[in-house]
C-alpha cells in the first residue's frame, strides 16, 4: 500500500507547531479584545458569484472551486462538453468555492446582517484561505489570515488604534517592528502635481529604489519609462524627500501646496501621528512615501510592517478604503483594516527565538506507571492535581521504565513523577526536574505549589 | 443588485454566537490540555484517494470535491465526457476533496509523521468538516468535530480518563449529563449466545424498545424478524436486565457464561467502572445494552453522552478501535477516542440557559466620545485601562448621545464612562453602570478596580 500524502501547499501542524501556533493566534486575538473587536467566523465555501470578479483575473483563476453535488452535467451541452471549455464548464459545474481572503466574505456578511449590526462595527476575524498559487518558500495553497476591521466611520481615531494594536501585539510577541504608513491622499497629490494622474506606481518605485541605486540611476529609470525631464524635475525633491516625519510632512506640505487631495492626506497622517505621540506607542513609525501596497482599493492610509531584526517581507498590512459593500450594492460604508500575516510572523518568531517554551501548554507533569495498586492509588491524586490546573498525564502501561522517561523526554516534559510501592506507603510523589535532574519526596500540596504557580 | 446568498447548509457565526461557542470550544480545549492532550492540526483538503473507500458508499456520495486546478479534462475522453458518468468524471478531474471526518485525516497524519511521534500519542483536534448532506434542523453541511484520541496503548486507562475528561468537561458547562457505556465484546457475547453472530444491532433495537414498546412487542418484532422461539428465550433475559452497573453485570456474567469475548467485555467494563470508582466522577454512568454506535470500527468500549434536562440526541460519542492506521497499511496500533458534538452542546446550554454572559469577552467599557479634546485627554487614560485587561473601546466620532448610547446598549456593554469638559477639568471618570443606572465620578485607578476584577 502506498503511504499516503497530502495535497501541494498545503500543511499538517503537529502538537509543537501548533503550540506555537497558538500562541501567535492568541496573543492576537487577546489584544482585538482588549481594543473592543467582536470575533465573527463565515463558512469556508461561497457562493462562486460572491467570489468572482472580486480579485480580479488573477484571483478568479486562483479560486478554487468545489463541484456540484449530484448531477453537475445538467446544464451542460454535449457540444459544450466536448468543447473543453475549462472556465465555461466550471462556471456551470460549481456553485461554490473556498474563500480566497476574509475582506470578501466580510462585506458579503455585513450586507446580509446589517440590520443586527450596530455600526461602527468591530470585527474580527481568523481563519484560513485558500489559493491556487504555485506553491513555493513561505506561500502556501492554505494559510490563515488574522484581520481586524471597523467599519461605518470616518473616524481617524480608527487608523490611530488600529496601530495602537500592532504596536501591542509586536511588543507582546517580543518582536521589535518599524511601522511605515502611507496615505493614498499624499500618492494621489504626488501623481497630480507630476502631471501624472495614473503613473503612482511608477513614482512610489522609483522613491523606493532611491537608496538602492541612486538618484541618477532613479531618474534614468523615469526616463526609460517615458517620464519627461520637467516631471522629473517635479518629482526630485519628493524622491530624495527625507528627515523626521514631521518633517517630511513640513516639506510635502509645501511640495503639494497646489493638490487639495494631497494637502487632505498630509493632515490625514498629521492627525494619526500626532494622536499616536499621545499615547507613546514603543515600536517606530515611519511616513513612507514608497508604501503603495492595495491601491485599487484603498483611498487613505496605507501601512505596512517589518520586522527590524530579520530580513522579512511585511509581516503585517493594512488600510483605508472606502467603499467595502459597494462591491454588493451597499453604498457609503467606509472602514479601515489590518491583517496579521501569521505564517511570516511564526518564521520571524522562530528565527529569533522568541517562542516562550513555558507559555505553549504542553504537558507540565507525567506519572510513570508501576502497575494497577500505584494506579488505583494514583487516579484520584492526579485528579487534585489537574483539578488545581497543572497539566498532567499517567504513562497509560506499566512498560519498562526506560521506555516511559524516554516517552517523557521526547515530549519535553519538565517534570516526572515516580510513586512505587515505598512511595505508596508513605504516601509521597517522588518528583524529578527533568532539566536539573533534581528529586524531592513531596506531598501532593507540595507538588501543586512546585509547578503550579 | 442581487443579495448575496451562503450555501445551503452553511453558517454566518456572529459575534455573540462565536463567543458562545469560543466559551465551549475553549472549556474543551482546556480539559483536554490538562489531560496531557496536544493539539494538532491537518488540512481543510486531502486527496481524494485519502478519503474514498472510508465511509461507505454513503459517505463517498456526500464528499465534497474540489476541482483540479489548469486543465481538468485532461485524461478525460470525450466518450467519456458524453457519457456523462459524473463518479468516473469527478474521480478523474477532482483530486482533492474536503475533509469529511477528523479520524481519517488523523489516522494518515498518523502514518506520515509515525517517526516523530512517541507512543502513545494523545492528540486532541477541534476543526470543522463538511458533509453535502441534504440540511435539516441541526444538520449541517460545515460544522466543527472536536476530537480526543490516545493511539499506541491498549490500557484501560485511557478509556478511563476520556470518561472522566468528559465528565470535567460537562461539569465545567453546567450540563447534568448521563454517559451511557457498553462494549462492542459484550454485544459479541450476547449475538455469540443467541446464536445470531450477525445480528447484534436487530439484538441492541430489542433492548432499546423494551421500556417504550413492552416486553412482548419487542418479542413480536423479534419474530417478524425472523429470530427463532428458542433464540428470544436465551435473549429474553439479556432484553429485561436491569438494576445497577454491577448486578447488570454480575447477571451478564451468568448469562454470557459461556463466551469467551462476552466474559472479556465485562471484565473490560468492570475494569473501568471500578477505576472511576475511585476518582468520583460527578456525572452518572450507566451500563446501557442498547447502545450501538459504530459497530463498523468499535472493538471494545463504546459509550455515549447525552443531557439530563433537555430531550436532545447523544451530544458526545465515542469508543475503542483496534486498528486506526490499518486503512493505510499500518497495522497493529490501537486506539481509543472521543468527539463532542459542539452544535448540540450550544444548543443545549442556549435551551437551559448556561452561557455565562461575564465570561464571553466582550466589550466592558466605552467611552463616549465628546470630540476632539476630550479624545486626545482620554487616549493615554483609555491605553491605561486596556493595559489592565479591561475590554474597552471609544466611539470613534462625536456622533449625538443618544446614539452612542444606543450602540453600548446594543453591544451589551456593562459600563459606559463619560468624560465631557467639567470631567476633563477634574480628571476624572464619569462611570454609568448600564444595568442599575448608577454613576460614579472616579480616577482611573478606581475604573480599574471597579471593572478588572
Amino acid at each position: 500500500m502506498q503511504k499516503p500524502t497530502i495535497p501541494k501547499g498545503m500543511r499538517d501542524f503537529g502538537p509543537i507547531e501548533m503550540a506555537r501556533r497558538n500562541y501567535i493566534f492568541n496573543t492576537i486575538k487577546d489584544v482585538y479584545a482588549i481594543y473592543g473587536f467582536s470575533q465573527i467566523e463565515t463558512p469556508t465555501m461561497e457562493n462562486m458569484n460572491t467570489l468572482m470578479g472580486k480579485y480580479g483575473e488573477e484571483g478568479d483563476r486562483l479560486l478554487f472551486r468545489v463541484l456540484n453535488s449530484g448531477d453537475f452535467f445538467k446544464g451542460v451541452s454535449d457540444e459544450e462538453l466536448i468543447g473543453r471549455n475549462t472556465v465555461l464548464f466550471s462556471n456551470k459545474a460549481c456553485e461554490k468555492g473556498l474563500r480566497y481572503d476574509l475582506t470578501v466574505p466580510f462585506a458579503r456578511y455585513v450586507v446580509n446582517h446589517f440590520n443586527e449590526l450596530s455600526m461602527p462595527f468591530r470585527r474580527y476575524q481568523i481563519q484560513p484561505v485558500w489559493r491556487a498559487d504555485r506553491p513555493q518558500k513561505g506561500r502556501y495553497r492554505e494559510f490563515y489570515q488574522c484581520d481586524a476591521d471597523i467599519i461605518g466611520s470616518d473616524s481617524l481615531i480608527n487608523e490611530v488604534e488600529l496601530i495602537q494594536i500592532i504596536d501591542d501585539v509586536f511588543c507582546r510577541l517580543g518582536i521589535n517592528v518599524k511601522i511605515h504608513l502611507n496615505n493614498r491622499k499624499i500618492l494621489a497629490g504626488m501623481a497630480e502635481v507630476a502631471g501624472e494622474q495614473d503613473r503612482i506606481v511608477d513614482i512610489t518605485v522609483a522613491i523606493d529604489k532611491l537608496e538602492k541605486i541612486g538618484l541618477e540611476n532613479v531618474k534614468k529609470e523615469l526616463r526609460e519609462k517615458g517620464f519627461s525631464e520637467n516631471t522629473i524635475q517635479t518629482l526630485e525633491p519628493l524622491i530624495t524627500l527625507d528627515g523626521s516625519n514631521n518633517e517630511k510632512l513640513e516639506r510635502l506640505g509645501t511640495l503639494l501646496q497646489n493638490s487639495e487631495i494631497g494637502q487632505k492626506g498630509i493632515e490625514e497622517t498629521r492627525y494619526i501621528l500626532d494622536r499616536l505621540d499621545v499615547v507613546n506607542i514603543k515600536n517606530e513609525i515611519l511616513v513612507d512615501l514608497s508604501l503603495a501596497r492595495g491601491l485599487s482599493y484603498y483611498t487613505g492610509a496605507i501601512l505596512e510592517v517589518k520586522a527590524k531584526d530579520v530580513a522579512m517581507g511585511s509581516i503585517t498590512g493594512g488600510g483605508r478604503y472606502d467603499n467595502l459593500t459597494g462591491i454588493f450594492g451597499m453604498q457609503g460604508l467606509s472602514g479601515v483594516g489590518i491583517s496579521f500575516g501569521a505564517d511570516r510572523i511564526y518564521d520571524v518568531m522562530q528565527e529569533l527565538n522568541l517562542f516562550p517554551e513555558e507559555q505553549l501548554k504542553n504537558t507540565q507533569l507525567m506519572f510513570v506507571n508501576f502497575g494497577e495498586d500505584e494506579t488505583k492509588f494514583l487516579l484520584p491524586v492526579i485528579a487534585q492535581i489537574r483539578k488545581a490546573g497543572i497539566r498532567t498525564e499517567l504513562y497509560p502501561e506499566p512498560a519498562k521504565m526506560k521506555k516511559q522517561m524516554a516517552h517523557a523526554d521526547s515530549l519535553n516534559i519538565p517534570f516526572v513523577a515516580l510513586v512505587g510501592s515505598e512511595e505508596l506507603e508513605h504516601k509521597k510523589i517522588n518528583i524529578k526536574n527533568m532539566k536539573t535532574g533534581e528529586q524531592n519526596l513531596l506531598s501532593v500540596e507540595e507538588v501543586i505549589t512546585l509547578i503550579g504557580i
